[in-house]
């Protein structure tokens, strides 16, 4: 048995989410019925690093999964790449330890949230920005004020969405960033932690929004955080907005989420 | 009667082309069927600056139409914008003289051509830019200096795709430029001149992906517009990766094409 790690991007709009579920078309189930070719018709299972929701991209998802023989790594992920759909790219394959796990040992996301402010909605973007249909001015100094709250080591409770199961929700943010691109068209945020509950980064991209609308205060993260409470935060922002970009590993430092 | 003018931006993907056909779902067919609705029930032609074929964007496509009353602008616009499909969006209306033509006084057309070169292909441009497929380095100074013999006036004939009708195939090139994004991830080609062929562009792009290939020699441009044979060109690059970018008008000063 050989243990391999892939670097996996894909478009969203399509699929019903990364993960296998009933009656949903999913990423995994295209990658996992193209390996089942490559492997003699032998299934293979994959792990990837977290689920991701229908409509959300992803640049730097990582899976990993396990072949009976050893396989040359340029060959296998060329395989990959072109006989999954084009909407699913396989961007790197390497040869990993036999314990080596892609959800248990991710240390380390990155994600990016696009928001089209442009007057009027830009078509070609439709479905990797979010769109922000409201008129006023959003106040980006006030949201890289509020957003500079979460940096730090926090119980992300009221962030995390209803259903969830998880108990631990002590997260740390290492970045958040905010910035506007040149022609004012785009706001785009980053988001970088030791992990993210589930719909985190939409919820706070929701809130967010809200604070630059000055529509809820500037320090409605950190009462958030604080308390604990749901009525500090925003709604849920739209889901195409939304890239998982990297995921980094490290074996000597095992994170949960 | 007053006329408009406005100026569209469309995501080709899902549509025919621009202009409407039998059988075709097209940009024009939802803009008049809109205009209809705004127009009490009445059918409202518009005319546009030229077509543009299956999977081809616009940005600043322009087109005209008159309706009966004098309109409030950007509540028309803001109506128009709203009640065509998300992927058409009305980027600006004004009122113009009663004998402006779309077509007849275009004096500037500005395309983009985008070309996706990175390895493996990015999923989220598959339908907004078209994927080089080839192994092997594409010379981007090859293709510079290929290009470079477009500029001037001359008789494009042999970047005609048959079936064109059009009689006076001499055009002027004003600009004609190549850059490659900060990445190694992108070329984008920029073609601007007083009118263009049909599928020029694109028979453009075909042919400099060639020379930069080596598979065509660098001046086969020159050689092309010469003797006007088709011998020297390349095969019609893919319709995802162009837009119409700009149009421009001058009323004293009406073009062809």
């Amino acid at each position: 048995m050989v243990r391999y790690k892939a670097v996996i991007a894909y478009d969203g709009t399509n699929y019903s989410g990364f993960q296998t579920q009933e009656n949903g078309h999913t990423v995994q189930a295209e990658l996992e019925q193209t390996l089942k070719k490559l492997n003699s018709s032998q299934r293979v299972l994959i792990h990837a690093s977290g689920r991701t929701d229908a409509g959300v991209h992803a640049w730097g998802q990582v899976i990993h999964f396990d072949l009976p023989q050893e396989r040359e790594l340029e060959k296998l992920r060329h395989a990959l790449d072109t006989q999954t759909p084009a909407d699913i790219a396989v961007r790197s394959v390497e040869k990993v330890a036999d314990d080596f796990h892609a959800r248990y040992d991710a240390v380390e996301k990155t994600y990016h949230y696009r928001l089209d402010i442009s007057r009027p909605r830009v078509p070609f973007k439709r479905y990797y920005a979010a769109f922000y249909p409201y008129t006023g001015v959003l106040d980006v100094e006030l949201m890289r004020r509020s957003m500079a709250d979460l940096v730090g080591t926090h119980d992300f409770t009221a962030f995390c969405a209803a259903g969830s199961s998880v108990e631990n929700r002590v997260r740390t943010i290492v970045e958040a960033g905010l910035t506007l691109d040149e022609d004012n068209q785009e706001l785009l945020f980053v988001f970088r932690g030791t992990g993210f509950l589930y719909k985190m980064v939409r919820i706070l991209v929701g809130t967010l929004m809200k604070v630059g609308q000055g529509r809820l205060p500037v320090d409605t993260i950190e009462k958030a955080l604080e308390t604990g409470d749901k009525k500090f935060v925003g709604p849920t922002a739209h889901p195409e907005g939304l890239y998982l970009m990297e995921v980094k590993y490290d074996k000597n430092n095992r994170a949960e989420g």
